[in-house]
């Protein structure tokens, strides 16, 4: 149902699969689950979930810079619904084509409606990005547009609507730009590629800026100064967001999938021009840990964001 | 907490593992669910939930002929218990030491208790044992004994406790020995690895022999004929099971995780004296389709009996 490859020597219907990583490359490998209602609304689209599923794990193996291979799925659901589950593999299918990643092992079983995927991606050990390797001077960047999926799930939750009356047109096509990033995110694996050449550091974004480069600066032994007006935001979220939860949406809430880097500060320019996302620089590795916040004035903002936990 | 590995180039902690696959060999991944409920009896001991989530992984491995090496852990529970938390690390550290496996990765999320683990071997790729490769006139053979988790769920089920009068000692250790069996199945690693060498087809009894026998068949493209009065039973299963359920129990229900393998007839002497398990010859695979029943004298018996079916 996924993307043929030829590394793999037998693929679903034995005891295991049968794959051939190539000599000398390094397995990169991540496991992620989703539990309805938690991490997706309980009324996402199947194809969404599908999509989803496999996003947030290619998403992993983005930040470490592997080339996505093989996943694995286990799926439990309450019942056999025929049309979910066509709609849940479509959407699988959808973006397990688009990465060149094949499906190879599964287990379905009857229960509450879980999904874990274990996704292998390979590459030449040395180019591995860590979280561990941030160095003081180091630029810090991030893929995309921050805050989008936050301001789709508030939307959602809401059961918001595009109404009747003056600019119901632009809203309902960002309404629905807001939704995808949030169903349907999308797992920036070539730009992961690419800056594993030059990356000292890397985490994707799924629990928020703050907590996520929190990660980067605890495993690396340092701390940075990002510039909140500098944190890139899309058209639709610069429209639609409530100002006064600007900053929580962009840096506390999860869901972007985007790539936070640290690098070289004099490749910046060059690494961008060569991606086909943007990447926008927010701030600074610093030797002096911890992580502050500054406005465009320079004035350092007293604010305690952490991102998404779990069992809160 | 598991197995320290020189091929574990970085561990739990980063956005990815990172491991290092023999060059020139294949990689086995397996992924099975355990649901509570189903898979295990809500009140199992949470050291036996941890023994057995990843021993149902190692039993696949085992049926291919892999070498254990890695595995990740999706753990979904409701609330943070540390005390069975701590059991369940218990059960599963006991087991991973015992088969020098790495524990990689994992997601823990809040949730109902659902327990997912992909583990992932490695062999030489021409030795790996598929279900395809069975061939008229080899023998057909199982390891250990049949039966034993069957007659234990059961007694489980019942809550049945020794009680007091003549026979009770023995009554209590056969108990303890079959829900040993039930809650934490020995993965036969080392069998599989030997058994590799001479094996045209393997699979683990997972869901009864006649289920999973019936696989090895149907991808063979052939058929067998099995001497129900050649199943390995246990003493503990000879003294207590009930007479009219005997053959249900051995072939019917689940949970053996014993090997059922096709190999060469002439073989089975020399590999069974290298075991450190028994292996019983059942019966032949045959060029005429179909699994046929026969009993110590001959006569063809007239039963249909599956294994276990998900989703029933």
């Amino acid at each position: 149902m996924t993307a043929p490859r030829a590394d793999v020597l037998l693929g679903i219907g034995d005891d295991c699969a049968l794959l051939a990583p190539q000599a000398g490359e390094a397995l990169a490998v991540t496991t992620d689950t989703l539990i309805a209602g938690r991490h997706f609304p309980e009324d996402a689209a199947a194809f969404d979930v599908g999509w989803k599923s496999l996003a947030v794990n290619l998403s992993d193996l983005a930040a470490m810079g592997a080339q996505p291979r093989w996943f694995t799925l286990a799926l439990s659901l309450p019942e056999v619904n025929e049309s979910w589950l066509q709609g849940f593999a479509d959407g699988l299918r959808a973006l397990a084509t688009a990465s060149s990643i094949a499906l190879v092992g599964g287990d379905t079983t009857r229960g509450p409606l879980v999904i874990t995927i274990t996704a292998l991606g390979t590459m030449p050990a040395p180019l591995a990005v860590r979280r561990s390797g941030a160095r003081p001077g180091d630029a810090v960047c991030v893929t995309g547009t921050l805050g989008d999926a936050a301001l789709g799930l508030r939307f959602w939750q809401e059961r918001t609507v595009a109404k009747e009356g003056p600019g119901k047109g632009e809203f309902a096509a960002d309404l629905e730009q807001l939704y995808a990033r949030l169903h349907r995110p999308q797992p920036r694996v070539g730009a992961g590629l690419l800056l594993r050449e030059v990356a000292h550091a890397a985490i994707d974004l799924s629990d928020g800026l703050a907590g996520d480069l929190g990660h980067i600066l605890d495993a690396s032994g340092v701390g940075a100064e990002i510039r909140v007006d500098r944190l890139p935001a899309s058209a639709a979220f610069e429209r639609w967001h409530p100002q006064k939860d600007r900053l929580a949406l962009q840096v506390a809430n999860g869901d972007d999938y985007e790539l936070c880097v640290c690098l070289p500060a004099e490749r910046v320019a060059e690494v961008r021009a060569r991606l086909d996302v943007p990447l926008t620089e927010i701030g600074r590795v610093t030797a002096e840990k911890g992580l502050r916040w500054y406005d465009a004035s320079g004035r350092q903002l007293d604010i305690d964001l952490t991102g998404y936990r779990h069992f809160q």
